[in-house]
């Protein structure tokens, strides 16, 4: 599909503005006899010197920089159907890198058709997720573009042989030289950690390490209550006050990170096959997932929010694998969409040292109905339960007489241990 | 199956001590012509004047009381076992009281096919779950009893009623006119709580209401260290100490429940269809269960622990609905004891003001290999990954062709958004 | 919230015309002391003498009858999109049954709520299915209906009874007294059969049993051939010609009955709980199903049909049980239409002697590429694979390598067959 | 893990005797400045000339030939456990070419291991499945010998060039140079054919292509019957008389065959990820299947069985992607054994022109009580119904109610079908 020999005259670079992929630069140019590289950075929420930016990727060969604020698209058509989706990976993960990468490589595709070019490139490594993100993306949207990714093509191993390949082509590397001990990624929606530490999964990570969120020791002694809005899944606002994704993402990290919310240790199991340690930062991501679970638990009924909980799964891993353009997501999003639709209400939450708990919810369409669930008296008659309990247990008692399991008259518990399945152990 | 018509001379009752037990005694002696009434306790933990109880049942009209310590059997062959599973209902209840009551009634039976009873009965509600648990069991372990519900079936239909017919039947209540405004139940695994400004599931719980665990903000400023050992994925010691399972749910529950440790506030759907709140205090339970799936997550495979997170879903479904003594439960547990026979292993956590985090994990059979994982030299060929998501894309790419899928040349991101199935909202 | 004491003056019941709903309509009358009877007969293509019916309701005494003419909605908006979600209970049953019944209990609320009645009332038996599928859509629609279920309330157990009933009661009865040896349905999807020889499970049907389709021992010595054409999962045509959904039926089951398709013989379990056998004819269903279910491998991505899959086994619970108008069905016919709408295209099957079977299949959207697949040159990369089998085994590698799962270097199979799991037997 | 560069002196080869195994001898030579090469070939039933085998072995340069006939462990240890699950690929295929990779590959690891070789080779084109089972069999297995797979390296990319190669190198190929429309794998449970005319979805498959079952148009005129004897559901007899395994299968392969059952025609999704078509035939396995999920209905509760079909999926890719020695594998089985330790007994088929038909099962453990389920009296009280679907319709009542669902009191059926959720098309 992708191996063609087909000359390689414009590339269009997912340009990061760090060393990694400011030497792709110069390195691409030399590898197809002077190739037009145009670069692509898509702003998703990470903190850069924006207006050095454009200035960096000239000086490093580019003969352009595209620069995109993708932001309120990020929110609105990634994060918001992923949150309402209920999309975390493997238990912890809320999926901040990977939700971003389909977007970012959408954009560069959008980019490469309108500049033409034969071929797309990205700087991530041969180990990692990422690069299967990316790649996902460009053969959902463009399989005919030529895919490069000179980090696992070239002889460069370390970061001491880019700085050095760096300052061979005059790459302007600023500061860089100042080791880097976790490899980060931040947006508007999370930041990640990897490395240092962390690679031995016994250790646990140092303070210093975390930027968004204050330790639950330094978090404030007072407990912080927040009431959030939703509709139909998605956030629509805060303490009854309409809020627009940008807004709402940046109060709740402010807020979040404050008390010390949104930390997840985790060693996860990359796309690659290999486990691999990270730690996340998520405070707006983690405060709105736990509240929206508990707003389906008074909004949807069991069978259909344990099929979406599956789906959840399912979810998560393609966000993980970074199939987004995927006929597979689109048909999950309709279930969610539908499902969803009486997701709509109000969810009081409690942010106290590290901790987010929920302790009230109510709904216009809430299934809960208090005459029904209390002692007092209701609509509900006490007698109908025999009769369910009689045909809801038919097939145990069958089978208990099928397979003559009753318990010996006589005799220890050994023996009910026995039938329970626990022999000795 | 049940509803047989011989003649009743023995029944035996499932006693808690209470006024809702107590009044049964009366009532079925005259509703069954003097039948003879034995009681059963079980002992699973709860907090209960042993001594006086006896003379309690007595004096209520029972021939004898049977006092069961079912505690050691409880942990090791009940909450082990549901604990390796993973198995918590609607993603919050760690199913204290769930699990209880297979262990109580088939106790119960067994105590019936001594006597030689011919039915057993019960002092549960017609709207609740536990009648549920009660009766599957006793159809699963001796179907051949006659089962008796009086709660469904009396006029008694207050808890005013109730102390009235007490009063006139000289059944001694104690301190029972004092007012409950909560319905509890206790065991060495949790505490739950119900009713009262529960039943507005926008208030939240009163600080007061709470019993085994004290609020975060009045828990200690320090943090709590443990190290959790495990074999196979049973809980085997502490700091590196073995510990018996009782002894170790009791320091857990004491040293979590001071650190503000395992509650859970839920809307919950009950077995007999109605969403129901309930809050629950598992201090033990809660520890274990984070650290124990921290352990999964780095000695099992992707594909193990999926179907394992699964099957747990079911599993949960299956104890919340007192469906212990089932085939399914018993192929389920199959599934968990193979799939956990590397979850051997020591997980580092910390406890502070209500959180509990996993800082660490270590085992013998560890999947996480440094080398593979981190930016360093290793067996991992990067050129590997070419082929690997060229294979792993291609139908990705396929797809895209035969969809024509590709991008406009031109255009806003409107479209793309349009085409990742987000359209106008 | 059903059995509400308010008095019932009018009452509207789904009236079949047979000894077992008309013996309902005086029985209602005396019940409720003279309250009016109206009857509805929805047409879902059972073979009936409608104009003989609404005499025969008139003289059992209902105030009129609503005959309605149901078929081309229960084609079209029920029949169609089960077909679409391969819904297939236990996977033997094509729920020509279960499907009707839901349509069937809305028209009779909608006549009820036209007519300002106060009760529902069905005829069936209350160990069957179909009182749950009644009632459920009874409850999902006007959930204030009283509804009321004479077969599980009076003393008539026996068809004996009955017709002694009837003919105290003046009832026309017709040729009733003629024993009929099996309980049938029938309607546009399929004939059911049950009882009789039936119920000794070990027992084969007789021959005679059969109405919709001939023996395969008798269908014609040549084959039959067929193409089906589909849009979007719907079946919209036959060798190439537009059909309507109802001619469509009615060509497919009566050449599939004549070539002795679509008998299946299943034990199946009931709601209620109970293993029940039941046979059932359904020509049509059974070759449009295996003819999309074709269609949907060369359209559809591993994932995208497999999740598919999933959801049609719960699809399949719900139309079972009669849970039709709910949110669940309705969020999982979401995905069903979206994951489906490439599902166009055209199956050459061939019908012969009881097999149908697929020869051919064709789309636009065909995933399958001969150049990709086949021996011969193509865009594949046959290197790729190496570095894909390298990534996709990597866990397994490192599982074999922490598990020290190395084969003895000498030794008998027996420890290869040990270590696969199956120890001595 | 592989890519290693110590010196390979030692090869042991999957050898089938075939032109592209045997011009790998030479090449491997070659390649490996003399290395010593060991031919391994398993015989699991496939049409040999098993004396010639090893002369042409050594002709081609191998220093020796192991011959195993692995039969019996075949269909003991793999064929039986992957029946007992259930185990069917994307519907239809069942998974006669998957299966026997495992063991053949741990054989030649074996082999491997006895003969202290450095590198294990086989024959595998990089477009197919077989290449990954053959190489994660030996991941699990033996993960530090080197894997050689010389059709994804060297430059013969068509039989031509092969046969060339062969007779530069003196290769004896016999009558091979007579061309092979199919590509085919044979052995005890099926028989396998791709490539020719099914290359073309649309085209039927040619009559005379089929080799192990006759056309069902030259099939008997007259059924033939049998009764299946299973225990704990593997296979043990026919008729009423034990049977061996291996007898078994050649008995129900040839009097399948007679009959012109187990083809199945399939477009299927390889492990590389594009859809090839292939046809299979299994006359044996099959009947088996039909007959063993027919046992399963009558011995398996609704739940144990409906999990057990959702294990059976992912049992089926692990089984089509040669992920057999692996703990998900193994846990899995775990499963299988436990819920089918009741699926003994028997089971009734008619075979007759290419259908099998289940037309009657027994087993002592049956879970169907014929009292129960007919018409007649039973200890089953009707109006256990009442209570049973109240509650169990309840959370439908709630929602009808929340949602207020309610049918218009006038109007076209156009609104329900609206509600229904089937808008205009």
């Amino acid at each position: 599909m992708s191996q063609s020999t087909r000359e390689i005259k414009k590339i269009v670079l997912a340009y990061s503005g760090g060393l990694d992929t400011s030497i792709i630069i110069p390195w691409l140019q030399e590898r197809y006899n002077g190739a037009e590289i145009i670069g692509v950075c898509t702003n998703v929420g990470q903190d850069e010197d924006w207006d050095a930016m454009e200035q960096k990727a000239l000086a490093s060969g580019a003969s352009k920089l595209h620069v995109l604020d993708v932001r309120q698209e990020f929110a609105e058509d990634f994060l918001w159907p992923m949150l309402r989706a209920g999309a975390i990976y493997e238990g912890k993960y809320l999926l901040g890198t990977s939700i971003a990468r389909p977007l970012q490589a959408a954009k560069q595709v959008e980019i490469a058709l309108e500049e033409g070019a034969d071929a797309v490139a990205h700087g991530c490594t041969g180990k990692g997720n990422d690069q299967v993100r990316f790649e996902l993306t460009y053969k959902a949207l463009a399989p005919h573009l030529e895919i490069i990714a000179p980090w696992r093509t070239w002889n460069i191993t370390s970061r001491e042989q880019a700085i050095e390949y760096a300052q061979q082509h005059n790459i302007p590397i600023g500061n860089i030289s100042k080791k880097n001990i976790y490899s980060r990624d931040w947006n508007i929606w999370h930041m990640s950690h990897e490395g240092g530490e962390l690679e031995n999964t016994w250790e646990s990570p140092r303070d210093e390490m975390f930027i968004l969120s204050k330790s639950p020791k330094e978090a404030p002694d007072q407990e912080t209550e927040l009431v959030l809005d939703f509709e139909k899944g998605f956030p629509t606002g805060i303490n009854g006050e309409k809020m627009e994704p940008l807004k709402m993402l940046d109060y709740l990290n402010r807020i979040g990170g404050e008390n010390g919310i949104g930390r997840a240790d985790i060693v996860e199991t990359r796309l690659v096959g290999m486990k691999s340690r990270g730690v996340y930062e998520t405070p707006a991501g983690t405060i709105l997932h736990k509240a929206l679970r508990e707003l389906e638990m008074i909004t949807m009924d069991f069978e259909t929010l344990g099929m979406k909980n599956q789906l959840a799964l399912k979810y998560a891993e393609q966000v993980y694998a970074g199939k987004w353009f995927t006929h597979f997501r689109e048909s999950m999003d309709a279930y969610m969409e539908t499902s969803m639709q009486y997701a709509t209400g109000s969810v009081r939450v409690v942010l106290y040292k590290g901790s987010v708990t929920v302790v009230g919810r109510k709904s216009p369409y809430s299934l809960y109905l208090e005459d029904l669930a209390s002692f007092g008296e209701s609509a509900y008659d006490h007698s109908d339960a025999t009769g369910f309990i009689n045909l809801y247990g038919l097939a145990t008692g069958v089978q208990a007489m099928v397979h003559e399991r009753k318990l010996p008259n006589k005799g220890p518990a050994r023996e009910m241990r026995a039938m329970a399945g626990f022999h000795e152990k």
